[in-house]
């Protein structure tokens, strides 16, 4: 997606990092932090670190892996917290979804226990982690930043709307509630993120959060469509899923071609929304790379 | 437990807060509000705010509802970490508890689903409620206790030995582990905070700290006692349930009379360690009510 060796440098860096935060599997209990460590290094694609990284490095004006390093602790705070998420929603009681980027999921490798304390542990880690980031006032400045975005007003809000939904007649609102939340919260925090540890005014962290927005509810706008009319290869994963579990989508309540047109709508005016900031090359990309998935 | 009117006003005082912080039910999406209310309002004993709250008047020097406001933050999140962790231990995939403290469970009222995103919500809550602490850099101070208390040291690495050890021959020292983890690690951080926020130096934090696990390990003995031979007034609780969920016990493991003598061995030496504070007496009541438990 992006330019190989920009991103290669950038996630070997986040993954010395998170390596360093999670204790060796060795440690006492041992099954606790196996389950934590199974979770986060199992190929996921880093996207909430890396778009932190890229918004960091386009407000500070130059890409430099160095100047990262006040954000990585961040960095990796995020993605403890959607991989937390990932292990308690592919739960039985939720998804059950015995596989998770090609692995067994946590609860099929480790049991439900254990994998619903791993999730529990991840979260709690990440809190840990963002007493790293320096300067201490920053540090609390991000924690709000994270319990907005993670709490009843965020992800886990997106989340129980969701579980709540199955299996009803829900209208358009809920389901752009649920995607704005379930995902948009997150990628919205990613960008606050940024905002915050480059000293970026409120204008300019209202507009890129409103970005994060519009292109988390794109994103999943066309993975709804890509679920209805896309192959294995487009969707990366097996179509026909949310049919199958009586989940509404965005071509199921207003059609296939208002729903292109709303994620196309949609990633038009996240790019305009960037297009005045100088060095927005990465995040332009990232944007285009999402519009591209559309059929 | 402790004097009526003593244990009321500050109880009246921190149930006035945690109704502040959890968002009002008829707050989107209700079945989340609703769910961490009802766990968090179901007649707990308030027993870790409390001992927080006592610790901290006896290291102030003097009784004084006045005195406890900048640290109501703290006690509010220590519940709130407490109850999540009843919730996600009461889910059928752990001790599958269809009642808590006479009512119905959370997952039992309002599915298991809703249950596990409420525990999730409230342990991130515990974090967004430590942000108000004051001074900023005693927040970050809380946090970190906070961290290490719930971890994968703490909290969930004693409830994660807990599971994995059920069914299974266990020695004493897993068995004290658990206790000591599982109910010790919490009790410690109403130290660590109550030492926090009153500027105790750290001889006085690490007695403080094993003043909590001498007691918690006690309490736990002794719970372990009743369960094999008190009647359900003796243990709030229906007897037996160790024996029933395979769950080993000290008794089991070491005798009874071995087990009397360790919960009085650990209560006595939890009083010579705060012999020496003024204004021990809440704490030095609180000790004697768990000793009293004995039979």
């Amino acid at each position: 997606m992006f330019e190989q060796e920009y991103y290669e440098v950038r996630k070997k860096m986040l993954e010395k990092a998170l390596d360093r935060y999670l204790t060796p599997k060795n440690v006492y209990p041992n099954e606790l932090h196996e389950a934590m460590r199974y979770s986060i290094f199992s190929e996921g694609k880093r996207l909430r670190p890396f778009l932190m990284f890229a918004a960091f490095e386009m407000l500070k004006g130059k890409k430099s892996v160095k100047s990262l390093k006040n954000i990585v602790p961040a960095a990796c705070a995020i993605e403890m917290v959607h991989t937390a998420s990932l292990i308690h929603d592919d739960l039985p009681s939720i998804d059950n979804s015995d596989e998770r980027r090609g692995k067994k999921s946590c609860h099929v490798k480790f049991g439900v226990p254990t994998a619903l304390l791993a999730g529990d542990a991840l979260l709690t880690k990440a809190f840990e982690v963002l007493t790293d980031v320096l300067p201490k006032f920053k540090a609390i400045e991000c924690i709000t930043a994270f319990t907005n975005s993670v709490s009843t007003r965020g992800m886990i809000a997106g989340q129980t709307v969701d579980i709540t939904s199955t299996n009803k007649r829900i209208n358009v609102n809920i389901l752009k509630y649920i995607h704005l939340k379930k995902t948009g919260a997150l990628l919205q925090l990613a960008m606050d993120i940024a905002c915050i540890m480059s000293n970026a005014d409120e204008n300019v962290r209202a507009t890129l959060g409103n970005f994060a927005l519009n292109v988390g509810l794109a994103y999943q706008i066309i993975d709804d469509i890509l679920d209805e009319i896309g192959g294995f290869e487009d969707l990366g994963k097996e179509p026909g899923q949310d049919l199958k579990n009586k989940k509404a989508t965005y071509p199921g309540l207003i059609g296939l071609e208002k729903s292109k047109k709303e994620a196309e709508k949609l990633l038009n005016s996240a790019f305009k929304m960037i297009k005045g900031f100088p060095n927005n090359d990465v995040l332009l990309e990232f944007v285009q790379t999402i519009k591209d998935r559309l059929p």
